[in-house]
């Protein structure tokens, strides 16, 4: 059984399918510049006898871009299956679902509803994760549809972790909280850990850092996420490629007038032009970033060291909230694949019972750590774990 | 010999006549509503043979305010001194020094523009603080006048932990960048703190909590304030009275567009509508609060969990900054009067060496840790602090 696994923004869609009898990638791919007269189609099947295509060509809306994406999959001759019915069930990754969706769910009327009553809290991405669904209710009729919410594995926040401290009747009427986002990569590298080291989740303090172009990192005890640090939106919290995280929110008032700046251009500045790329003046890849710091540049150096200080007191102030920690995960293309930043991250840390092994941080491997925290770098899998969603769901079904 | 301390705000005054001598109180009082038809004289003498005063009167400026002060201290029946040649010094109490100043000065013309300077910074406060000087300096002429800041304990931040993540241009064009608050008091307990466990400063790791009806933490590592939570402005950081703390910065844009609010009226909001007032639907003292959530009136209960939850989260985080923690301290009204509080933070702490006596919590004694983090309940002094400081500036000048 295939599932077919989407994540659609407003210009860009990405899909795995995924075969569930073994959980391996049967296909992969992505559209970028949905829009443009030179949208870009990428398809990689896994299959080395069949041919990688990546070709540029207008896309006019999500119709057509997923459209493209069926054909692709169905071609004769790089296509992996050779009808329609060959997909099971379709898992959709839905940034917000309010505090109405607290786990996956099969789409419905209703359900849709709820996405749609929910883009006042994720303007920019619930709209085209709806739209995403109703194309393919139309191009795959009959085909059951799954919901993956970004923020359902943060259902579990108390309401002293999920409630902030301005007037209660912006939370009782306007449901304004903290939400969280990458719930689902938190969730699956928790379980990855817990799995790893051979305890039950239930019994366990763990934190998880998802450190990408956007971050965030969670504390998840007893296998439920009881804080994490984006917040109602994914602005707060780490420093990120592009955005700010925390600051002081008395500056965002103050830049607004020191600079004359309307709402919409203090938002662009903190969401796209803060962060690393503010820090740098320039770049947001952590890649670059690193080799500019390796060869000394200071100014990298700095906007790495704010980046790991801010971590760092995160991870302090979750082992607080939990009483202390069992397992540090590092995981997304930062987590995996930075030994720098680790390296600044865990040291010192050895009062809370943190170690590593630089040898073993330097190569990337499964597992670092030397002390009585486990400290592991587990590659996330957002798809997979939206297509075992999928699965269980489409099984309830029958 | 006497210093006066003072501390003038826009429509208030506090004063302190301290003898170095002996370091104790001679008078102290207040003056508020300065302006008004309606203002409140306070003045209290500490030699019991004389009477304190409580006047309603009206007040015109600041001039008059410390006039009134200084013929209090005067006066032939219930005055402490004879000749105003007995006040050897005057310190003020000063809140912005900006980057400029990172220790207490002697006022000079040149202080005082630099203090000038910083207005940018604190409007509300520096030309209060400026104005208090510029009145003394026509009523007691010659008098030497001394400004400790606010903000000077913690200029030895390092970069990583006072520059946000924002272009960079804020800080080098701007000097935005994390300032923070409360430092005499925060110095002045880590202080006394270090001299009871009898160790030096210098090799101790210190968390100081300053819990009042503004609140900050700082961590003091080797003598150094090295991170603490206000930034910019005293807005960040902890859930205090009236403000809100940490919140994502893009609710301060979300509030502004659902609510159709200036700069202004989001400014109010968060300034003076938030924090436990906001939380509670009314109420910013603490002891009203603990009365409600201990009769089980869960909304106040739910405030202080909020509280006590992003103190908890501080603590940790500092610790993983430091690397660990030797001492910590509460002080000011919450931090020195509330068991209920302290309670709930100190919980669940011992994975951090932190565990305590509840009958002495409940005492509000002197020391109430009993694990190997020594965790003190220290009545902080800032009077006195800007009297020692003021003290050691004179006898330079001989």
């Amino acid at each position: 059984m295939n599932i077919l696994v989407l994540n659609c923004g407003s210009s860009s869609l990405k899909y795995q399918l995924i075969n569930m009898q073994d959980e391996s990638v049967v296909a992969k791919g992505q559209i970028e510049r949905i829009g443009a007269k030179d949208a870009i189609l990428k398809y990689k099947p896994t299959d080395k006898s069949k041919q990688s295509i990546t070709q540029v060509l207008e896309i006019k809306d999500h119709n057509v871009a997923i459209s493209l994406v069926i054909n692709t999959l169905l071609d004769k001759q790089n296509g992996v299956i050779a009808n329609k019915s060959e997909i099971s069930g379709i898992g959709h990754r839905v940034v917000h679902g309010g505090e109405e969706f607290i786990e996956s769910v099969l789409i419905t009327s209703a359900v849709k509803d709820g996405v749609r009553h929910c883009i006042q809290f994720a303007p920019l991405h619930n709209p085209h994760n709806l739209k995403g669904i109703e194309v393919c209710e139309e191009q795959l009729p009959g085909v059951p549809q799954v919901a993956v919410f970004d923020t359902a594995f943060h259902h579990t926040l108390p309401p002293k972790a999920h409630i902030y401290a301005i007037p209660l009747e912006f939370y009782k009427n306007d449901r304004i909280r903290r939400y969280g986002f990458h719930g689902t990569s938190h969730g699956f590298v928790a379980r990855v850990a817990a799995d790893h080291v051979g305890r039950p989740i239930e019994e366990l303090k763990i934190i998880t850092c998802h450190l990408g172009n956007g971050s965030s990192i969670t504390a998840v005890q007893g296998g439920n996420s009881i804080e994490t640090s984006m917040g109602f939106t994914p602005l707060e919290g780490l420093v990120m490629g592009t955005r700010c995280g925390d600051i002081d929110p008395a500056l965002v008032l103050h830049l607004a007038k020191l600079k004359n700046l309307t709402v919409e251009q203090v938002d662009s500045l903190l969401n796209k032009k803060s962060g690393m790329i503010g820090l740098t003046e320039g770049k947001s890849d952590f890649r670059d970033i690193e080799d500019e710091a390796m060869a000394g540049n200071e100014k990298y150096i700095l906007a790495l060291e704010i980046f790991c200080h801010r971590l760092k007191k995160y991870i302090g102030a979750y082992s607080a909230v939990m009483g202390g920690l069992d397992i540090l995960v590092f995981t997304a293309g930062i987590g995996e694949r930075s030994p720098y930043c680790r390296n600044i991250i865990l040291a010192n840390m050895e009062y809370l019972g943190i170690s590593f092994d630089p040898a073993k941080n330097e190569k990337n491997e499964f597992e670092i750590g030397t002390g009585p925290v486990r400290v592991l770098v587990i590659p996330t899998n957002e798809e997979l774990a939206i297509a075992r969603d999928t699965r269980k769901i489409l099984a309830a079904l029958k």
